[in-house]
């Protein structure tokens, strides 16, 4: 089967990607640059990971779609020169600040164009049991309504899988390490720098995956005098 | 209260504009711009249009909205540098290649999360009786699934109104006429010239609204040979 992507240079994507092309699929994978705060340094990872699996697997394509309008006209800390992102959890009342509205709806909107542009099944998600409900588009009721929608809008062309649906983020991890995902090539942090923060929810939400199955994350974080 | 709009340049979007603005609504509106092959001419219009409503009534924003990759990843005899725009009327077989891939819910997705961005109430939309068939994204089971999707994905602060819900074609452009939104000012044709052709399936819709309300379109068409 044939499958598009959107490969946000973190662990949950590089993971996605890595089961559909261990299932035998070929996947078109799109990285979204919409001025995020981190964009500069996801990307990059983004980047690497996919000239990885160039480099190892069958070919995957992969595209930039841009989407500058976002910095510009919407409202959230995690755009560039908005609000600062805070440390701590995502459940955090101040992580709220960091929804992009609708974000993930116009990533899926556009997707299914692409797939039905490119003749491709479907749509891979990268959603699981452990995503936030701070974020309302990362809800089971959104991806079960927006599936719906895509069908439609694309006459059924266009279908969805999500293959950890039913996993959380240690499952996840779980059997990323048992298949050898590069997670040194993946990128979690919300700041805009180089190393990653180790303190933001994204950081803190990584570090304890890894530290729940006794391995120590392969990224650099950044060294902080009170030490992390 | 306060609205979002997509202003295509044509006729529906500019008389949803008017019927917002009289019912004494705020709105903001919004260009795509997506390559398509009428662009330069539809935006101009467009633009000529919101001057005209700037000067005559409440002051309604305006903003571009750039989405380069469509022409460039999508496939639609709609879009520049792709297959030719076919004469004849919107339900012939040869009109299906001009459909752009949810495009609609891709443009819907963008406005809710604009609304969202900037606190409006909702989303303007100009869907009504006479919307086509071979556009899967212009269908009422299209709409009633985005409008669900949209109060999902923004927790219920993004609503959807279409005050030509019930009407026709024909019921839009009278109302129109009565309150005299400036057609004038608006295009239709689907091709890349400065006049409108009169042939294309959207010209040829254009051409027998207005006729069968016995009044001239107020554009003009470029001459051909065997008339029009």
């Amino acid at each position: 089967m044939h499958y598009v992507l959107s490969l946000s240079g973190g662990m949950d994507s590089a993971t996605v990607l890595a089961k559909l092309l261990q299932d035998g699929h070929s996947v078109d994978c799109f990285y979204f640059a919409y001025g995020s705060k981190h964009e500069e340094f996801e990307c990059e990872m983004a980047s690497r990971l996919i000239g990885y699996y160039f480099m190892n697997y069958r070919v995957a394509t992969f595209s930039f779609i841009r989407l500058p309008f976002i910095k510009k006209e919407f409202r959230s800390d995690l755009l560039k020169g908005q609000g600062e992102i805070p440390e701590g959890y995502f459940e955090d009342e101040s992580m709220k600040d960091t929804v992009v509205p609708c974000r993930n709806m116009i990533f899926l909107s556009i997707l299914a164009g692409l797939a039905e542009s490119r003749k491709a099944e479907g749509i891979a998600l990268g959603i699981h049991q452990g995503d936030h409900a701070i974020y309302p588009d990362c809800r089971p009721l959104f991806f079960d309504q927006m599936a719906a929608v895509i069908q439609t809008a694309t006459d059924g062309k266009v279908g969805t899988i999500a293959p950890f649906l039913h996993t959380d983020k240690h499952g996840i991890l779980a059997w990323g390490l048992e298949h050898k995902v590069p997670y040194h090539l993946t990128r979690t942090c919300y700041k805009d720098q180089p190393l990653s923060c180790g303190r933001c929810g994204s950081c803190v939400e990584r570090l304890e995956a890894f530290s729940s199955m006794g391995i120590k994350d392969p990224i650099t974080y950044e060294e902080r005098e009170d030490g992390i």
